[in-house]
């Protein structure tokens, strides 16, 4: 199933991608998609629904953030062998993981803003895991009963903030709007392999990121077995799986985002993403 | 007000310290210690209660978290010049900062958990933040009227995880039960000044931390500002401000928590907390 939440920011409802082409608001299927609705059990019942009998929602309407109630927005950081290298680093040998703030959760085709000051706002698209139920000290071979699903995810990175303004990356990464989620929550068993997912990005139509989760250095069951080893992960928590090669910081000379430039992104079977960048007007 | 949630984990109601030492339930006067409950109107409705017509709550009753709905567990690192000092590091030229998992946040007298296969797991106090009004971009001056008020933190740390397990230090500060606050929330009207705060914290009855909010290099007008300038803070946001000197990776030898041990801690007006330091029994 392709679930998402539709209308204003604040105020979505859930919704689901029909067969027809057609979104179909789930309000009177369930009351968000958050919390129990993750579990295996409340996508059951999602999937019983008889989604012809169901409201179209207005072609247009805006779409948020693909799932709600997230408590945690963990990122994986340098998961890709060849962003590593591009951006002068090496591969850890553990997982790198670092937060982004829940409040720089936005819709799949909500803007970037540009925050004052910066200088290096980048773009990476990600496949992002979202979580279905409780994980704690989970084995590999256990993780993936703990995942809803996937999504696209665009991991925008201020890399001044991130990099020159004093220790540790969250600076950088937790802006207001540096995290656009969705179109979809694609449920997991639509994903046959979610290490092999290409994956685009494109600035102003020319293409910048063009990979694959083939490349990954740590896969969707290691991560979820790992984090859970020093946190619980609770449904709707979100982890980003890191970026391919391509990012503006990574170029000769490095490029960023201005004013006016249009993002668009996408991953195979999860749909895709386009963000006009903008000055923030706060 | 000394505001506080109280009862079962994940069942907390909210509740207030009343002049007569006994905890009064505000379960009719508020849904939680939380959004907007914590703006100076929502806070002047508590105010005009009549406090001695609740219902008290039973001694001994458990006390939950004292602020409700946090999206943000941010964290300033190194933020007193002597705790860098004993840490081997240097004041930054700017606050340092980085998360902690929501998921970590947990009652004042909750037990210290110890992860699987933890060595050094610390601790610090802290004097926390609760923001009470969204704040983006505001200036020093503007600061202190989006500070709901204050309360004790214990940011428990895994020093091994922090430093020794691939960069970035959230996976040593996300661990849960590795976030005491409370006792109360105390409104910003009860603290004259929130750089001159006595604050202490024990381990098995043996001072470790004795120290003051004096020596903290950024303060906390400083740090609502700063922050709001990298992203919004939003209400039940909490800003854990640093520990003064004292915590175990600074002891000659260094001195962690062990199971069975007690941990107590308190900040001058803002109430104190005991902890009993177990296992992980997950």
């Amino acid at each position: 199933m392709k679930l998402l939440r539709h209308g204003p920011a604040g105020a979505e409802k859930p919704g689901i991608l029909a067969e027809d082409g057609t979104i179909r608001d789930l309000i009177s299927v369930v009351g968000d998609i958050a919390g129990d609705v993750l579990s295996d059990a409340g996508l059951e019942a999602i999937r019983k629904a008889d989604l012809t009998t169901l409201p179209i929602v207005a072609p247009g309407t805006r779409l948020g953030p693909c799932v709600a109630g997230t408590g945690k927005f963990i990122c994986i950081g340098l998961n890709y062998s060849d962003h590593a290298a591009e951006t002068g680093a090496t591969v850890p040998p553990e997982p790198i993981i670092f937060m982004k703030a829940t409040s720089a959760i936005v819709g799949p085709n909500d803007p970037i803003l540009i925050p004052r000051g910066s200088v290096k706002t980048d773009w990476e698209v990600e496949l992002a895991i979202v979580i279905g139920t409780k994980a704690k000290y989970v084995t590999e071979d256990q993780a993936m009963a703990h995942v809803a699903g996937y999504c696209v995810a665009n991991d925008v990175s201020e890399r001044a903030f991130q990099s020159e303004r004093s220790g540790q990356w969250t600076k950088g990464k937790s802006c207001d709007n540096f995290g656009q989620l969705g179109p979809w929550l694609v449920t997991r068993d639509e994903v046959a392999d979610p290490q092999d997912l290409p994956m685009w990005l494109t600035v102003n139509g020319k293409t910048m990121q063009d990979g694959s989760t083939k490349t990954m250095v740590y896969g969707v069951k290691y991560l979820v077995s790992y984090l859970s080893q020093f946190m619980t992960l609770h449904p709707g928590d979100v982890i980003s799986t890191g970026t391919p090669p391509g990012v503006g910081l990574g170029m000769k000379p490095p490029q960023f985002l201005k004013a006016g430039d249009v993002v668009e992104l996408g991953i195979e079977g999860l749909g895709q993403q386009r963000q006009d960048v903008i000055a923030d007007p706060a």
